[in-house]
């Protein structure tokens, strides 16, 4: 095999109370990358259709650095190189996964060409490497999802435990996008470094609600389990009108409605496309009535996970 | 109906991650009780085997108040009073649950002998009522498991949710109560307010972990997930030998060890009786050669929880 396309979804880190945890990966959304051989011994990036202002160098690129860490755990020395292409239609620095899908897409693509000596949940380690380059911090919370797909949980970090975790097939995503930035290392700043127990109390009263109500499924259960007390009260102050947007939401019949990642996204679940729809529809009323672009997405859970394309 | 009689077990809450919010009920080990309407219109608290140093007063007895706070919702006067008989098996302090063992129970019977107006699910909260008298705090982690039976989440105190958890059949509990007492208010005192949010993350991927292996089920996620960061490194200093217990019992097969609620009692997790009397007997060894008299216990998860006898 010379040449492999790949699609790495979208994902909504955190799902509300499974701050650095929990995950989930998203269908319809994503990018694309078309990773080929190429006879020079070097890694070449370039950037397609939406990657405008992402660093070509390998060393700068989460591309370069996840694949780096692939090829050290790999150790063989290979008599080519490889070219990397992508397309993106998730926005850096949207909270949707920009940089998970980028690491995803070219360590999966990487480890087909190289005739799979890697299953596919041993690649999270090497796509967290990329995220460390592009927020500070070997996160999974993206990375597991857009690999694995569904919804997943870290379970620890050290050892590195990723559990695919149980989901309704019936589960929508709608997501919006007002188009201001935050980056993720400045959301992750303005977080405690020490919390209430009451308060981690509650979240781990949540994140086991959540779990269970996905495992059954139990919808309602679901619904009044994404309570976040920990992140969402302090990052949604970088959010205009979130309040106004996660009202919106749950007016619309959304189970519950929360950040996406760090921001500035924010994800509603549903459990019919038609309600999905409808806080879609909700979400973007907010911020075009407040003067703010914005992008609104619909989809459902991606069971697959990153997947070739051709 | 003119009396009866009702079992409470034994339960372990925490359940190791779960702090506050986890518990499961014993099968083969709990309280009896017998409750029968008398006719004058007063509470008489009668203490059987077992019940040896506990207060008769209904003012100062979780029987007592667990009972006032079940009358004062239903509201209605009766012309009758009430007469409770307990016989204990399970040891005031031990930390497996006896005063929610006798709440429960109590209000079980009450609400039989009444006619029903409560669901089983709707006397959780009274029983609560008996947790705040004999501990100070209204927790629900013993008496949610020990009416419902099998394992219970407490996903949230304010408003009262309790989730019944799926969970295999195939699940041996076995615990050592060492003869030494320690008070739940003491053993809550000595833990900090604030945690670091790094140690609450990974609390909330254990709990996250617990509850998607009990559903599953997976026996090797269940045992991965079994640890406490918050309580145990706290708590387990008050409990001699502690270490040297789990160590035992993790050599016998266990999936996991932890304090059963504030202790002293230990608890394990196995997946066979066979391994379960294993840890059974490797536990009381560990006391039985430091010179510390232990009882031990082993026990499927009670799926019905309180239950009528006779």
């Amino acid at each position: 095999m010379e040449e492999i396309k790949v699609f790495a979804p979208a994902t909504v880190a955190n799902v509300a109370c499974g701050y650095d945890v929990m995950g989930f990966a998203m269908k319809d959304i994503g990018d694309t990358m078309t990773i080929r051989k190429i006879a020079t011994k070097k890694w070449v990036i370039e950037n397609g259709r939406g990657c405008e202002g992402l660093p070509v160098s390998p060393k700068e690129n989460v591309i370069g650095v996840a694949v780096e860490a692939l090829m050290k755990a790999y150790g063989k020395s290979i008599d080519f190189g490889f070219h990397f292409y992508t397309t993106k239609n998730i926005k850096p620095g949207s909270g949707m996964g920009s940089s998970a899908s980028s690491a995803s897409a070219a360590v999966f693509g990487v480890n087909q060409l190289l005739g799979k000596p890697f299953k596919k949940k041993e690649l999270v380690k090497f796509a967290m490497e990329g995220e460390r380059a592009a927020s500070g911090a070997a996160h999974a919370d993206n990375v597991a999802p857009c690999l694995l797909g569904g919804f997943t949980l870290i379970r620890s970090y050290e050892p590195l435990d990723i559990i695919e975790l149980q989901y309704p097939d019936m589960l929508y995503a709608s997501v919006v996008h007002p188009q201001i930035e935050i980056k993720t290392s400045d959301s992750k700043k303005i977080l405690k470094k020490d919390i209430p127990i009451k308060d981690a109390i509650t979240q781990w009263g949540n994140v086991g609600g959540l779990i269970s109500g996905l495992a059954k499924p139990d919808y309602d259960l679901i619904g009044r389990s994404l309570q976040d007390v920990v992140a969402e009260p302090i990052r949604s102050k970088l959010i205009p009108y979130f309040k106004d947007a996660k009202k919106a939401a749950l007016n619309e019949g959304a189970l519950g409605a929360s950040i996406s990642g760090s921001g500035p996204s924010i994800f509603a679940l549903s459990f019919s496309r038609k309600i999905a729809e409808g806080i879609a529809i909700a979400f973007n009323n907010v911020y075009a009535s407040n003067g703010i672009m914005a992008n609104v997405y619909i989809s459902q859970v991606n069971a697959q996970g990153t997947q070739i394309i051709s």
